[in-house]
């Protein structure tokens, strides 16, 4: 896990936890999967699933070891994601590290997803989780797969638009934060109205959070930042920034270098300036703005309590930032 | 489906309502998804394992919905690691169609197959399954997942030996047929001792199965038959004729052509030759009696039924062929 709980000791202390129950659940005959998945996990991120659905299972009937057993398996499901989505993408690297895919091969990233998939399952069964909030997870990694094919789908695509762009972002990552937030809540006994305000919320904030992404990558004038929206343009994932941008260019000159076969560094910086230049960012902004906006709503209306104040403040720390 | 349960019209009826089931499951707002899988579901194969799992649960209280529905989340998790096995195996055709891999694309594979899984935990949640039996299924696509990850590993490899070999049979194949009929019969109450009985007669048939698959590969003198040894050979999987032979042959002979960098048409002729000539098929097939007699000396213990009568016939067909 990287520094981003450190103000928050017990959560830090809890996410520890979690990440202990994923390496005792990978562990396996087969010693690849163990040390392949236990790299990532050292590796860690901001690991913001687990701790949502941690932090929402505090407004209910707190029992640490289901939740931490279910905060491992959002991970887990988590991490199969990205082990498949860097076969798609054909990513080298990913939080700083080789991913997977590239330094054992598409084969064993394949597996590798399927094993963690099939972990969760096991991890699921062996604890008395309510039928219920089995089939609302079945339905949001359906979702996710929906998203990301959607996604994949409309690469380089004329029609894609800002709907298909928001259903993309909400099966790809909303839905998994909804819910963290709702299965969090539901395990701890909370009542359903609680639970589906926590729902909303995790779903305003995965919204908010890739729409900010998305438009950090035509912000950032560093390398890094610009080798995203360069990847990104390459493979032909057209994000709100661009697609504001083409709506507003009149000349269509963004439409015209899109057309090239394969982008130069020169395409593409033209292109993010043009972006800037036909106010993609600013009104992507805008719409990050307002499911930034929805989200504080929402929790300001939760129930008083330790739970509610770190929400805020996490929330504010991710969505709030200068961009 | 195919028309290999023609001669039981009640089964190949439960079959058919199975293959409906799985149409209604994989029905969702990505067409995509509806159209490759329903074109395997259209396609079929012999649908032995949800076969096997109707069967198994006529040893009980046959309740034909619960059964069905089963049934079809067996058939469902056998496509998804079939539409995943394409994408390692670089697969052009299955049951002489074009894979999915291959028809849209190895990114499409990874989410249809994932798409697949979570279809069947959705399935698994909706009905009132015992947490047992989901717990037996988990482990079971873990033993696949480990049994196709020490396949690939074990490429080409001199460690290559027949422990390996029937450890990889025993979880790509063997472990899938035994929950079928373990499952099957478990969901109907039958009580441990048929069920587990069951379980292993699954199991026998699993491993009998695969390897008179492997060895019919060197036995063909068919054109057909000779290219899936061919395709065995070149990407490395040394199944146990091959591996008996390397035992036998006393002057290396086959260990060197295996040597040579990418084998020739000729090369691949001269090894399926040399594993005849040292009694490669010969051990092989002593080896898949052995798992065709355990699983009759278990179906004969079986108390007398119908299902009985229909797994004997079905298991004579499938082992007993002329090789």
């Amino acid at each position: 896990m990287n520094n981003f709980w450190k103000s928050y000791p017990q959560i830090e202390e809890e996410l520890t936890n979690v990440n202990e129950i994923i390496k005792k659940n990978i562990k396996c005959r087969e010693k690849f999967f163990e040390t392949s998945i236990g790299d990532m996990v050292d590796r860690g991120g901001k690991m913001l699933r687990p701790a949502f659905l941690l932090l929402a299972g505090k407004f209910g009937d707190y029992d640490k070891k289901k939740s931490h057993n279910l905060a491992a398996v959002i991970e887990m499901l988590h991490m199969a994601t990205l082990v498949h989505d860097d076969i798609i993408d054909d990513s080298k690297l990913r939080r700083g590290y080789e991913t997977i895919q590239y330094k054992y091969g598409k084969e064993y990233a394949v597996y590798t997803g399927d094993f963690l998939f099939c972990q969760c399952l096991m991890m699921l069964s062996e604890y008395e989780y309510t039928m219920e909030n089995m089939k609302e997870i079945s339905k949001v990694i359906s979702k996710i797969c929906m998203g990301e094919v959607k996604q994949y789908h409309l690469r380089y695509a004329r029609n894609m638009n800002i709907r298909n762009y928001l259903r993309i972002v909400s099966g790809k990552t909303a839905a998994l934060f909804a819910l963290s937030f709702y299965i969090g809540a539901k395990e701890s006994g909370c009542n359903n109205r609680v639970s589906k305000s926590l729902g909303r919320i995790g779903y305003h904030i995965g919204m908010a959070f890739q729409i900010i992404d998305d438009l950090l990558d035509y912000k950032g004038n560093t390398q890094t930042l610009g080798k995203n929206a360069q990847k990104d343009l390459k493979r032909g994932y057209y994000t709100l920034p661009l697609i504001y941008a083409l709506e507003n260019d009149q000349e269509n000159r963004i439409a015209q270098r899109l057309k090239e076969p394969s982008l130069s560094e020169e395409a593409v910086n033209e292109i993010v300036e043009l972006v800037k230049e036909n106010k993609g960012i600013e009104r992507a902004k805008k719409v990050a703005n307002r499911y930034t906006k929805k989200a504080f709503d929402q929790i300001n209306k939760l129930p008083d309590c330790e739970s509610k104040a770190i929400i805020y403040e996490v929330v504010e720390g991710l969505l709030k930032r200068d961009y």
